[in-house]
């Protein structure tokens, strides 16, 4: 076989669907987010993030960085080794003692990505739990559906958010099953939060532990920045809660918290925690200092929602169709994948707006959207440029607008 | 089902087996690594490192720190977004040029582990390429077996290392499916190495593709750090070669080196690479000075392999069993699970030597071993201590010698 000739292939057919990825070489400047230096052909030119996951621009915070800077002084670069093999230092102990805190759980465990958190835990717990049955979320993350795959478990998919479709396949199932709930609060695409409450109560009366992705929630909903749960008092109705230290937070890495049992049983089993690298000590002092700012401060919280709301409002004055949704994410739909793209160019290259276009497979096929994230450092001037940019841009190119 | 005493009782049987795993409460110092300070519930206490896996010490040394604390102070401390989505910086793209022209290949792909590059990039050719066999090294690391499993597709375990049991295997198979051979340079746990030429002979024979995982000799092998296949003169005769950045790199992340075709193939289909947040800025920067330095600097190898010479001839004269292999690894063999976290507590505690016991299943069962890896910065002094350490520990528990 011509392996290079296949790759090749593969590849021109993502760029006949026009859904070939070009990454934009970006350079952030430290106390200057959300503006940042573009890398082109033709030299740097200077851009407006207008799709970070850094949601609250902790990923520059005085404390975040002055942390990570001390332990770099303080203990070197990296860990050195697996958690179990000289990796652990004192950093991981303290920082895993902080996300238990947050999220009112005995303890917790980090990973080296959200991803692996997902993957490894889901995957462990369905290979080790005797004929578990995992009821997944048809909208769940790449990483939880990976990791349900991986625990080669049975595994049910209920309709988005519908409990209805919960209910009766719980009901369906063996009633003497062991059975694990896997869902998310925020749904990073689409922007709309779950029935955290309701699927709770169902796994109360199936006998079912519950699995939450709080990714896209953790550090910007909850008088602490617990999450979706915390804001609604159910933390404690979760067994397991997932998160990330690398969107709100700043950094990077993942996270569960849990029961001291599970915790150490994951800890223990899972192949993904236990054979690999832990942690840079410095990523550890960064998300410890972004997690207590952010129990301790409401601003960036209350200002990052005074964004969306202002941006949302502007979008609407202009009719820019946008879903209307409860969270802090602004999917401004488009619903063509190469329309998408040539937006997304356009306000990169003249407007100085970098929105990556997002689409198959990371959105159904005619979902295609610009995913809008404002931060508490975007300015006034910053919504109103990206909205009037957007406006010239809907009338080019003859976009349907919304009827207010 | 009661889910809480599901997770003790499968806790309480490693406990049972004497292999549950207590990880060591670390306090690593920059400038005066091997040196460590333990904190333990009598407070803290000093140790010697000597199963770490920074081989060469690289995570405190100034080039490095200097690139990290820069980086942060320039662009904050995560990427803030996926690799398409805002999080690739220009330390992403440099550090990919940087890892390419190491290992003399078109392009490089980074990822947030080892585990997750071998797992990724295993995983999506056996799941895209259309009937790929994937001939696996009995002794392959966790990640390359997970990353075959997820392949999904045909797989063949050859015996470890043996060439005769490798080419039965190729030539048992379909003479027209694509094939691909995945093995280790260095085998991490017993120190081997594989005969890499010869096992491109037998792909170029049988038409299969070549995959190396070198996580274990980058930085500290062939005139720039190339790996054992630099030193051999074989990198163009490797389809693919793997790496991580956490070991003799010092600091963490993964990588593949290959063709352009190849890589952008993974980048643009790996749901491990695709779906979770970039590596932050500070560390790619720190990878790239490690680099750097590495393939300039051949003093840090020569010290190394004197550090580990001199270590074995003093085994060697007390009577101390360790495999003889030809890498810097030194296992000493124990072979029994409660002896070995026994020695290994005792040194601790009472030598203030570290060095954890590895135990099933990350070795098998009766060769469990204390993994010794001295580094450039172990002294004479230091050596001289662990041998007269082990040497009174061998005495004490009437550990059988090794007749020189
Ligand atoms: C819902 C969800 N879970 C998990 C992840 C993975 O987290 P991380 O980026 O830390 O790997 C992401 C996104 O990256 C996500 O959107
Ligand atoms: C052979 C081998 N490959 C891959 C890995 C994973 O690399 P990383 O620690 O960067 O995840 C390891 C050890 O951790 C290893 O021993």
């Amino acid at each position: 076989m011509d392996f290079e000739a296949f790759f090749k292939s593969e590849l021109d057919g993502l760029h006949g669907e026009g859904r070939y990825r070009v990454f934009a070489d970006l350079e952030r400047h430290r106390g200057n987010f959300p503006r940042a230096t573009r890398h082109t052909p033709d030299g740097p030119k200077e851009v407006t993030v207008w799709c970070s996951n850094d949601y609250l621009g902790m990923g520059q915070h005085p404390a975040v960085i002055e942390a990570m800077k001390e332990a770099i002084d303080h203990c070197g670069a990296g860990a050195g080794g697996t958690r179990n093999i000289s990796g652990t230092t004192h950093y991981h102990v303290v920082l895993e003692q902080e996300l238990a805190d947050l999220h009112g759980k005995e303890a917790a465990l980090i990973f080296n990505s959200g991803y692996m958190s997902n993957w490894a835990t889901l995957g462990t717990l369905g290979q080790k739990i005797p004929s578990l049955i995992i009821f997944s979320d048809a909208l769940n993350h790449a990483s939880m559906i990976e990791g349900i795959r991986y625990a080669k478990c049975e595994r049910v998919i209920w309709k988005h958010n519908d409990l209805n479709d919960l209910e009766a396949k719980l009901a369906a199932a063996d009633p003497n099953a062991p059975k694990l709930i896997a869902f998310e609060s925020i749904y990073s695409m689409d922007g709309d939060i779950s029935p955290i409450k309701e699927i709770c109560d169902l796994a109360d009366k199936y006998g079912a532990m519950t699995y939450l992705d709080e990714v896209h929630a953790v550090g910007m909903y909850g008088p602490r920045g617990g999450g979706i749960a915390e804001r609604e008092g159910l933390m404690d109705r979760l067994t397991i809660i997932e998160g990330t230290l690398g969107k709100s937070f700043g950094v990077m890495g993942g996270y569960i918290a849990a029961s001291t049992a599970l915790c150490d049983f994951i800890r223990s089993f899972a192949s993904g925690f236990i054979f690999t690298t832990a942690l840079p000590p410095t990523l550890a002092a960064g998300a410890i200092a972004s997690i207590r700012h952010l129990k301790a401060s409401p601003f960036e919280r209350a200002r990052h929602q005074d964004r969306v709301r202002k941006l949302r409002t502007m979008l609407d004055q202009k009719g820019i169709p946008h879903m209307h949704n409860p969270s802090h994410i602004v999917p401004v739909m488009v619903g063509d994948a190469a329309k998408c793209k040539w937006i997304s160019d356009i306000l990169l290259d003249t407007c100085g707006v970098y929105v990556q276009p997002i689409n198959y497979p990371t959105v159904p096929r005619k979902t295609e959207r610009l995913r809008i994230t404002p931060t508490p450092l975007h300015s006034d001037a910053d919504i109103e440029h990206l909205v009037s940019s957007l406006h010239q841009l809907w009338s080019r190119c003859a976009l349907a607008r919304h009827v207010a």
